[in-house]
């Protein structure tokens, strides 16, 4: 899968489209870095902004799944998502990376890093997702 | 703590105040139940209303840091957050439920169950907080 | 499943037999009680027996899989464990109790709580086991 | 901390002389490798070994701590544990890595990856230690 088609797909998504995010790359074989750039009204506070905990889940839980995605051509519901926040995300942009650790004949899990823009890791996740064929609905 | 204030306490936060949050209970040591309405831009698809992972996930952060924050009566950065997925959330409405573990001198640990509004278990979350006091930073 | 018919299934595993696991009770859908008895060689230190963390981690994983084996009739490979540990485990004896959250077409979740002789919590835990019919192999 | 150093440290554990883990490497500054020979009673089934979980998880806990150890220069109590069970390990041996990934004032996170003789990895493992000085009980 191609940048712009998976730009295409991503989009395809309402929480994904409020939350504007922006494809960066993807290699079709489980690597995939989406970024999103802050917002006043994605923060913890009004004095400035830090991006809340929930969007940084968010990114970390949408770059893994199309982790998945990419490979197996077919969305993927996750099962289960871990977060570690390891500093404040105070700059204007998150990117975040997936890396394809396993897909299996019905689990796939992917490891995903998110970095401020000047590369700061500043949260890591790891999910575990449906890589079953057609797995429409939760495993 | 009571309902009132932590209400006020949810919308001091400019996401918070971007998802709609409720807080519907809270007992002042530990038990918190807020609950969100969904809406279409808060989807996983354009077909009909299905609430995006990324949503559960930020309503269970939210949901377990203020059964702490009740506690404590100070903000707390989340250090560790798991979220088990249970079933496709298709209903009008997710109610959070927290319930504090443990609050020791510097970790808490929170379980947090969501449904949908006819108590159907959607998914379970559980967070790793710092109660250190002043942790103004992340741990 | 029958308390003797789960104790005999227990005793077939040769780390089980190591560890000295007692099935102290079931319920046959998907409720597991085991107990473990310390040994100075399951310590974290030769000062005195605080049990370690692996071997918490060990009850946990056993106790989980076996909530759902009772439900399901067939051995289940872990997919997936989280462990947060509580308190140091000092006293004579663990007594670990699942409880089956869910169990679909694929995947179980279960919750473990794990407690001292005197019903202290020690650590709580959480593990997805693959439910598939004859999953021999991991997912 | 040089390899020998950490060996004697690891020996001073009840449990690790139990289970027979060997240091194979240590830089001083985060990175640790454990192995771990197989044994009949580590085995998950009479008809041949395969490690069980409970071993692997232990592995991972153990070389996640040590790696904060090396840094810190004293013992860290584990603060939570996940393990994610990639393949059934069936090889003589198991090799841990550890990867610190954030040494902060009170929190340290770790990350574990565990392969067997021949190189593929059986699992993969994160950890919360806490890495406050004097942290002698649990957080």
């Amino acid at each position: 899968m191609m940048r712009d088609e998976l730009q295409a797909r991503v989009d395809g998504c309402p929480l994904h489209r409020l939350l504007g995010l922006t494809v960066e790359d993807c290699d079709g074989s489980g690597m995939v870095t989406i970024s999103l750039t802050a917002r006043p009204d994605f923060s913890r506070h009004d004095e400035r902004i830090e991006l809340h905990g929930g969007i940084i889940a968010t990114l970390i839980d949408v770059t893994g799944a199309y982790a998945v995605v990419t490979k197996l051509g077919q969305n993927v519901p996750t099962i289960n998502l871990s977060v570690d926040y390891l500093r404040f995300a105070r700059g204007e942009k998150l990117v975040a990376t997936a890396r394809l650790v396993k897909c299996g004949r019905s689990i796939a899990v992917v490891d995903i890093e998110v970095g401020d823009e000047t590369g700061t890791l500043v949260a890591i996740g790891r999910g575990t997702f449906s890589s079953a064929v057609q797995a429409a609905t939760p495993a």
